[in-house]
C-alpha cells in the first residue's frame, strides 16, 4: 500500500462523501502552522521544567503550553516548540486552539457578563438560559432524551446520574411521585443508615472510567493507582468482553466471549436483586481511559435491555465519547436502539465544555432541591458549547472527522505493516478518528509516546499498553499525514 | 436606639477604625444603583415565570436575572425589577455584579485565552500557572499550609482534601512514603474491597454541609432532603453545640454544652478506632447552610487537638465562610491556631470562583496520578480569583466588613428590638457581615424572605427558621440602612 499524500488522501475524502465539502482546519484557523517544530533536545525542555518545578503536583506535567501562541491542532509548549496536538487535553479540546470564532465570542459582552457574573444557576438562572439551551446543547440532545441538567465536570456528570437513578428508583419502588418519605427513611439518611440512605448500588465494567470523586471512583475499574486507599461503595463489576482484533477476523470467539459476558453481566443483576439491588449500570461506549475496549452493538444493545429488564436505569457515559469524534455526534448513536430503547442517561463534559446529563421526565426527582447545588453548570460554558454546536454544524465536522478517520486508518495500517510485532490490535477503524492501537509492551509504549513528543507530535496513553489518538474535530488528512510519517520514524527507532 | 442613618454609620465606622478609610461601593462601581425599585407585584414576575418555565428544573427558580443590567449590590431580574442582593448567590459574589475593574479583566488577552484553551491543568499547565498561583492564590493560603490544589467546585475540593486525607492515613500506618503497595491491596482496591479500598471513616457534625457528591454527601448532616434516597458511606456524625444566643448571656450553659459535644465527639474517636478509624474530620467554622450555627473559638481548637491526638486529619471547610465576609480573610484565623497546630486542610470556592484545598506536604500523595483528574481546577478562573484578591487586598475590604458589620449589628438589633418573639438569636456579630436571625417559624422565616423579595431585598433562608445575610465585601452602611428599613417594615406585616 502506498503512503497516503495529503492531496491523495483529500481526494479520497471528497470521493467517499459527496456530502462532506471541502473543509480544512485552515479554514476555521489561518494561522494554524504548517508542521511541528521542535528545537529542544527533548519535550519539556528547560524552560518548561523551570515553570513546572514550582508549585502543585509536578510529577504529572507533561508539557507546559503556551495557550496564547497555540494555534488549531497546534500546541506550542513553554519553550517555543510546537506540537502536533493528538491528544487534545485528555480528549478535551473539540476544534482546536484559539480559533478566531471561538475568541469572537469571547468578545461579547454576552459571554463577558456570563463569564464574571456566575450564578447560583438552580435558583438565579440569567433570563437567557433557556434559549442559551435550546439553541445550543439541546439541539445534539440524543434521540429520546429531552431532559438536561448540567455540571461543572464529567465526574459530577455522572454522580448527578446516579443520584438520579437512586432517587427515580426509589420512587419506583414507594409506586408513586406522590408517595410521602417515611419518617425512619428521613431519620435514617441523616445517620447514613438504610433504608433512608438504601442498600442500592451502581453496576460498571472492569476496565471502565468514570471520574474520581467518591461515587465515581467506586464505579471506576481502571488502574489501581486511581482507586488505592480511597473507601469505596460495595457496589459489583461486572466483566468486559476481551474481544480479538481485527474485529472482523475473530467474529464467532468475539461473539462467544460477549454472550459469556452478557450472561455474567446478567447473573450479577439477578444475585444482587435480594440483597442490595442495582439501581443502575453505567457503561462508556470505548472503554478509553481503561485501554480503549470496543465491543459490538450487539453487546451494547443487550446490556441495556438487559439491564431494563432487571429494573436498573442504564447510563451511557460519554463524557470522552462525545461530540463528534468517532464518526457519529454520540459514539452510543451506532447502537442502533430506537428512542424507547435509548440510555436513560447520557452524560458528557469534555470536548463539550459545559458537562452534564440528559434523561427522561421518568427520572427526574419528584420534589425540588434533591439533586441541587450551588453552581449547577456555568453560563459561560453553556455558550462556549453554543459556539462548539455551531461550528461543528456549520463545517459538517462530524462527517468530515468520519472522513479523516478513513485516512488516518489507511495511513496507520501502512505504518504498522512494517512494524508488526511491535503493534498491534489496532482498533476503532469504525470510530472515525477515535483510534487506538497497543504497542509490545509497557516500557516501549512510554518510549514510544516520550519520542512522538521529541519529534513533535503529542498523542497519550491508555489502558496498560494502548495508545489513544484523541485529535480535535478539525484534524485533516494533512495532519494525518504528519502522524504517519513520524510514527513510522519512531518506530523504527524502537524496533 | 435610634435608627441609624447612612451618615451616622459611615460616620461611626470611620470612628471605630482609623486604618479603614472611606470605601464606597460606588469607588468601585460606579453605576451601582441607589435603592431598590420593584415595579411588579411580586417577585418573581411575569417576564421570569415565562422564563422559568420552560426548561431544567424550575421549581428551584428564585429569581431569573438579567445580569447584563445587574451592577454591584445589586440584582436586575428579567421583569425589571432592581434588588438589593443580600445573598449573593448563596454566598458565592465576593465583589458585586460587573465591577468595572474585573469587566476590563475579562477583555484582556490573557482572560480569553485562559477561558477558550482550558487545559488538563494536572498535565499541560499554562506557563504562567505558577504565577497566576503565586501572585494571587497562594497570597492568601493559610497561616501553616503552603501546599495548593485547584478543583473545580467546593464538594470536589472537600472530596479532594478527604482523599488526600485517606492516602496520607494510609501512607502513615504503612510507615514511609516508599512503602510500596502490597499485591493484596492492588488487588482487593480494583473490587472496592479492604484492604485497597480501606474500612476508614470522615467524621463531620450534625447540621454541617459540605457538598452533594458521594462523598461529601456522606459527611453532610444538614436536612433529609439532601440525602434521602442516596447510598451513603457509613461514616459518623458527631453533635454540634447547641448554643444559646446572645452567647454572652449564657457564657456558662454553652460551655457546658461545648464540653459535652466535645466529650461525645472523643468518645466516636475512639470507639472507632477498632474497626474503621477515622481519618479526617471536617467542620465548618460556622455551619452554614445547617442554620448558621456557631460554637466558640475554644471549641474549635479542641476539635483540632484531639483529632490529631487520635490520627485523624482535621479539615476546616471555608467554601462558604472564606474570603473576607467574616472579618477575617479565613473564618478559622479567629480560633488563634498556630500555624503548627493550623487545620491539616482548608478547603474553598464560591466568592473565590476557583476552588481548591490548602495543605502541607505531609498530606501530599506519594506518587503522581493520585489524586489528579482531566481538569483539576480552571486558569481562568484563576485569574478571575486573582484580581478579586487584588481588589480586597487594594480596598481593605475585609477590614470595610468588618466595619460594614458594626453597622449592621446594630441596625439588626434596632430592628430586632421592635419585633420580639417574631424574630430571635441573632448571631455574628463577631462575624462581620456574615450574621444571621431565626424567625418564629419556617413558614413565617418562608413569608419574610417572600415579602422582603417583594420589596426589592433578596436574602436567603438556612436550616429550619433561620435567615442568612450573605451580601458581598462591598456591601457598605448605605445598603445596611436600606435592609434595615425593608425589614423593619417587613416584619411588621408579618406580627
Amino acid at each position: 500500500m502506498m503512503r497516503p499524500t495529503v492531496s491523495s488522501l483529500r481526494a479520497a475524502r471528497v470521493a467517499r462523501s459527496g456530502a462532506v465539502r471541502a473543509f480544512s482546519s485552515r479554514d476555521l484557523i489561518p494561522n494554524e502552522p504548517a508542521k511541528p517544530e521542535v528545537h529542544t533536545d527533548s519535550v519539556p525542555g528547560p524552560a518548561s521544567k523551570a515553570c513546572i518545578d514550582k508549585i502543585q503536583d509536578s510529577r504529572t506535567h507533561v508539557v507546559v503550553g503556551d495557550y496564547e501562541k497555540s494555534s488549531g491542532n497546534y500546541l506550542v509548549d513553554a519553550d517555543g516548540n510546537t506540537l502536533l496536538d493528538v491528544f487534545g487535553q485528555i480528549s478535551s479540546t473539540a476544534l482546536g486552539y484559539n480559533v478566531p470564532q471561538m475568541i469572537e465570542l469571547a468578545k461579547t459582552p454576552e459571554f463577558i457578563h456570563a463569564a464574571l457574573n456566575r450564578p447560583a444557576l438552580g435558583s438565579f438562572p440569567p433570563k437567557n438560559w433557556a434559549e442559551v439551551l435550546e439553541t445550543g446543547l439541546l439541539t445534539v440532545r440524543p434521540k429520546g432524551l429531552d431532559h438536561l441538567v448540567t455540571t461543572l465536570c464529567g465526574s459530577s456528570a455522572n454522580e448527578t446520574a446516579f443520584k438520579a437513578a437512586f432517587m427515580a428508583y426509589r420512587q419506583r419502588e414507594r409506586g408513586s411521585a406522590d408517595a410521602p418519605f417515611t419518617q425512619e427513611e428521613l431519620e435514617s439518611c441523616m445517620l447514613n443508615q438504610a433504608p433512608g440512605a438504601p442498600e442500592l448500588c451502581v453496576l460498571s465494567f472492569k476496565q471502565g472510567f468514570h471520574g474520581r470523586l467518591f461515587g465515581s471512583l467506586s464505579a471506576t475499574r481502571s488502574k489501581a493507582i486511581h482507586k488505592i486507599d480511597v473507601p469505596a461503595f460495595d457496589w459489583p463489576v461486572a466483566p468486559f468482553p476481551e474481544l480479538q482484533y481485527p474485529l472482523s477476523e475473530h467474529a464467532a470467539a468475539n461473539k462467544a466471549e460477549e454472550a459469556r459476558c452478557l450472561a455474567e453481566y446478567e447473573d450479577i443483576l439477578v444475585r444482587h436483586k435480594a440483597h442490595k439491588p442495582v439501581a443502575a449500570v453505567i457503561i462508556e461506549p470505548i472503554l478509553s481511559e481503561g485501554g480503549d475496549c470496543h465491543a459490538s452493538p450487539e453487546y451494547f444493545r443487550s446490556l441495556r435491555l438487559i439491564a431494563r429488564k432487571h429494573g436498573a436505569f442504564f447510563i451511557a457515559d460519554e463524557v470522552q465519547t462525545g461530540v463528534g469524534a468517532t464518526g457519529t455526534f454520540w459514539a452510543h448513536e451506532k447502537w442502533g436502539l430506537s428512542a424507547e430503547d435509548a440510555p436513560d442517561f447520557v452524560t458528557f463534559s469534555k470536548k463539550m465544555q459545559q458537562a452534564g446529563i440528559f434523561h427522561r421526565a421518568e427520572t427526574r426527582p419528584n420534589a425540588p432541591y434533591r439533586n441541587y447545588n450551588t453552581w449547577m453548570g456555568d453560563p459561560m460554558r453553556a455558550l462556549q458549547a453554543r459556539e462548539i454546536i455551531r461550528i461543528i454544524k456549520d463545517n459538517d465536522l462530524v462527517n468530515y472527522t468520519r472522513a479523516t478517520g478513513d485516512v488516518l486508518t489507511a495511513a496507520l495500517s501502512d505504518v504498522f505493516s512494517r512494524h508488526q510485532g511491535l503493534v498491534e490490535n489496532h482498533r476503532g477503524q469504525d470510530e472515525a478518528t477515535f483510534q487506538a492501537f497497543d504497542i509490545a509492551n509497557q516500557q516501549k509504549r512510554d518510549q514510544f509516546l516520550g519520542k512522538m513528543r521529541a519529534a513533535g507530535v503529542q498523542i497519550g496513553g491508555c489502558g496498560d499498553r494502548a495508545v489513544r489518538l484523541r485529535p480535535t474535530l478539525t484534524f485533516g488528512p494533512e495532519h494525518v499525514a504528519i502522524l504517519a510519517d513520524k510514527m513510522d520514524s519512531v518506530l523504527k527507532e524502537i524496533k
